[in-house]
This record gives structure tokens, C-alpha cells and sequence, in this order.
């Protein structure tokens, strides 16, 4: 019997996979082990402790619905989603930014030029840009799929049973023969990510808020680009420093510009605005 | 707004918790924080890696029961319970291993020489030694807490449903003045770990099976001595050489001998034995 001790076990636990050699199974696999191998050894982990980070693994998977994925929640709290947009982000392209929990896949197609208020109350924005790729070219037919809180914080999706409708608030545009978006709606505002689970325990311990500086969510995509999750936020808005989930970065910040009067909008709208910012979003080639 | 890169991102979050300087909190979640961004890096974790990681969370989460714990489980298999045993293996003590899913802490308390088997079939084995601290002194009065498997690999606990005593094949014996325990029962069988959740899936796709090596599990405590938590193997069984859960250490396997009719024993026995095998158990001091 061969016998292992702290520093030997990390090996025999790796070669217990017998994974394909090259793969990328055995890639991460064995590089996690490490990982956690040397966590434990470093910190010279209790008894108390290993059953303390069990158990609140544990109540994550407790607390979670379809709805609600609390481990999707502690990798925002760790950063570990702001990184991994970090990493997948092309040269050149728009930098990627958190998904978050309230995605649709069939929001509706729009009209460039529609109003996505729905009357709500709040300050009404034009919302325009061009999407290019890397060079600097215009797509024409690329799609804008977008969705956002409303003027106090709340996603409709998030009040179904308050009677409203889960796809207001989102919609799929095309880009004009020019690359162009544009489309009314209202500034949202900034909300909290859940706090009554384990997750809003950890944050409690370490003195944390549990705020998003407000922003809106995009996915770009067109034919033969990479497609990019991404969100937009707004300059000297609440936040912006320290968004509980590391989401904000200063190429995604917009700057927010009163409409005045006696401007002349470039395009045809079917609300009218109070003010406007420009955001352009560059994809990268695919592959 | 400070600018957050791949590499700057880990710093900010580490420093978004607010835990007391110099505290155990602040360097757990710290070098947590380290690792998980250095294997996040390392690896170049795609989007699609990600929610299959958190996704498998979730599923862990999903299949847990206060009866199974997947992620005590998913601990196991990776040997981070293994590592954590044999950090807190105090020098000159008996080595740990792992405390597993079926521990009551309300076991009956018997009598020395008394049989636990409860005229279940298997081999009847003599287990006894002595239980002394690390200066090699017995120490009476010790308390020796053990559970295990029947001769076909199952717990009493786990066929309650089938009419079964979960307290059957479990006892508290209480060391002599000389620290001696004896007690006699059947040799217990190996058995699988839970394989039908996500924890079975990763073992499936690492092309490990999910078998245990037979054993015995044990707490022993004594006044001012720190408690262990162990299992007792025997040699030359199955799985001895790649136990599921990274439990087996040499130190911890003991040697089966038949007993023969003119064996004298030293102990008044309510059963009789086929075989039999010693163990002595050390405990270091407290503290």
C-alpha cells in the first residue's frame, strides 16, 4: 500500500482521474485540485472550518430556484464572473460584463426608434450608437438584445405576481444599414442583489453593501462576429466606485446629456426624450 | 472611477471585504480570493466552463438532504477532507480520517467484551487494544465511539426503511484502568459512495469508481486530550490501494489473524471470535 501524507495526496488525488492526457478535462481538473491542495495547506484549515465552508455551499444550494442561482451570486460577490468577462474579452472589442439573473432569450423585436418606457415614470433617455467591428466598420443587421431595471430599481420580470409583464422592459433591435441603434426608454436605477441568503451573509461579514450601480444590459451579436454580454453605466451615478459585483468599468461608462429644446435628433422617434448618451459596441471577428 | 483590470480586479475585491485586519476571516477569504482568480487566470476559463462549474453547484445543492451531503461528498472524493484530516493529525498522535455521512453522536453505550453484531452474518472478529497518549501512557476512562458497515457493506442506518435500527452496529465503550477496549463483531464489507448525483457524474467522467475499502470508523476522546477522528482498515482487502475517498493510511491498517480453538484470550467475551486484530489508538494533548 502506498502511503500518502498532506504534500503526496495532491498528487495520487490528480492521477485518481484517469482523464484523457492533453484533455481539457484533466486541465482543469488537476489545476483546481492544486488549487484547493494548496488553499488547505496554506491556511491550515480546522475541522470547524472545512465543515463551516460545506455547510454554507450547502445552504446556496438550498436557497436556489430556476429562478434564483445563489452560486451564480457568490461568483459576482468574488468577482469570479467580473473576471472571467474579463479574460473572454477580445482585443479591441467592447468589454464584457455580468449576464445576471433576469436574461430572456425571446425578448421582443422592436422597431430603431421605439419607446421601451411603457409610460413608466422616470427620466426619459434616447439610447443611440453604432455597432462596428474591430476595424471601425459599420454591421448593418446586427442585433441589439437589451433589458433593464425601471426608474426605481425593479425588473418587470421581477413583480409577475404584482401583475406586470416580464418581457417590458426588453427588446431585440436591429441595426440600420449604417450599423445605427436607437430607441427611447427610461434611466433605471440602481437595486441590490438578494441579501437574505448566504450570499448577503458573507457580504454582512465583510462590512459589504449589497448595491449595483445602475446600468443597462446588452447582448451585441451579428454573422461571423463574436457575440458579447455587456452593460452599460452612467457617469457620477451611485456606485459606480464600488458595484457589489465588480461589473463597472470605465470604457462601459456613459455620459448622460440633457436634450435641450431646440436639438435636432438625427432620428425618427416615437417618444420624446430629456436626455441622451451615445454608446458605440465593436465586436471582434469570430473564432 | 478606479479602472479595474484581469489583474487588478483580485486586489479590489479582496479589498471590498471589510474584515478586521489581522483577522482568521480576512486570511481565509483572501487566500480564497487569491486562488480561485489564480486558477480562473491559469486556466482561461471560458463562459461556457464557468456555468458548468456553478451549474454543477447547483445541482449538488439540488440532490443534498440533512441525510446526504453532496458537497461533504464532492470534499471527499477531491481528498480536501482527507487533506484536512491529516493537517490537524497532531504529532505522535493516531492520523484522522474521515468522520463520513453516518456518525450518530447518540450511540448506545455497551459494555466491554460486548458483541455489536447483533447475530448478523460475517466474519465475528475480536477488536481490541489500548488507547494511551503520546508519551505512551494508557489512559483509562477514554471514551471509544464507533459505527460501521455490516457483512454485506451496509449501514444500519441506511435501511431503516427496511426495518433496520439505526442504532445497531454502533456503540460508546469506555476504556479499563489499564485503557483497554475489546468488543467483538463482524468484519465490515466494502461499499460505493453515492454515485447517482453530480458527484457521480464527475467520478464517472474522470473514469474513477466510487468504492470504499472496508473499515471501521472511530472517535476517541479522553479528558485534556484532543479527540480524534478516524477509520480502521485491514490488509490486503480490496480498495486498501485506491479508496474512493482517499481515506486509507498505512499507519491506520491493521492486521486480521485467525483465532484458534486453544487460543487463550485475555478477555471475557460474550461472542466468539473467528478472528481477531489489535489497535492502539494515541491521543495527543489538548490545546
Amino acid at each position: 500500500m502506498k502511503d500518502v501524507n498532506q504534500y503526496t495526496l495532491t498528487e495520487a488525488v490528480k492521477e485518481s482521474f484517469r482523464t484523457e492526457d492533453g484533455s481539457r478535462l484533466k486541465f482543469l481538473l488537476e489545476t483546481f485540485i492544486d488549487h484547493l491542495h494548496d488553499y488547505t495547506r496554506e491556511t491550515g484549515l480546522t475541522h470547524e472550518e472545512w465543515i463551516g465552508v460545506l455547510n454554507f455551499l450547502y445552504d446556496c444550494g438550498k436557497i436556489s430556484t430556476p429562478e434564483r442561482h445563489e452560486f451564480i451570486l457568490l461568483s459576482d460577490v468574488l468577482g469570479f464572473s467580473a473576471l472571467v468577462d474579463m479574460i473572454n474579452t477580445r482585443g479591441g472589442a467592447t468589454e464584457g460584463s455580468n449576464l445576471g439573473p433576469f436574461y430572456l432569450d425571446d425578448a421582443p423585436a422592436m422597431e430603431l426608434g421605439a419607446d421601451l418606457s411603457g409610460g413608466r415614470s422616470g427620466a426619459m433617455v434616447l439610447v443611440h450608437g453604432i455597432v462596428r467591428d474591430t476595424l471601425g466598420n459599420p454591421l448593418p443587421g446586427a442585433m441589439v438584445d437589451t433589458w433593464q431595471a425601471d426608474g426605481s430599481g425593479t425588473y418587470p420580470i421581477q413583480e409577475q405576481e404584482q401583475g406586470q409583464d416580464k418581457y417590458d422592459l426588453r427588446a431585440k433591435f436591429t441595426t440600420d444599414a449604417n450599423g445605427r441603434y436607437y430607441y427611447t426608454t427610461v434611466l433605471p436605477k440602481p437595486y441590490t442583489v438578494p441579501y437574505d441568503g448566504p450570499v448577503g451573509r458573507l457580504l454582512r461579514a465583510g462590512n459589504r453593501h449589497s448595491w449595483r450601480a445602475a446600468h443597462l444590459h446588452y447582448i451585441i451579436r451579428a454573422p461571423g462576429m463574436r457575440a458579447i454580454t455587456t452593460e452599460v453605466f452612467f457617469e457620477n451615478t451611485e456606485y459606480i466606485d464600488n458595484d457589489a459585483v465588480f461589473g463597472v468599468r470605465k470604457s462601459l461608462i456613459a455620459k448622460v446629456e440633457p436634450v435641450k429644446k431646440t436639438d435636432a435628433l438625427d432620428y425618427q422617434l416615437s417618444a420624446k426624450p430629456d436626455a441622451k448618451f451615445r454608446f458605440d459596441f465593436v465586436l471582434a471577428p469570430e473564432g
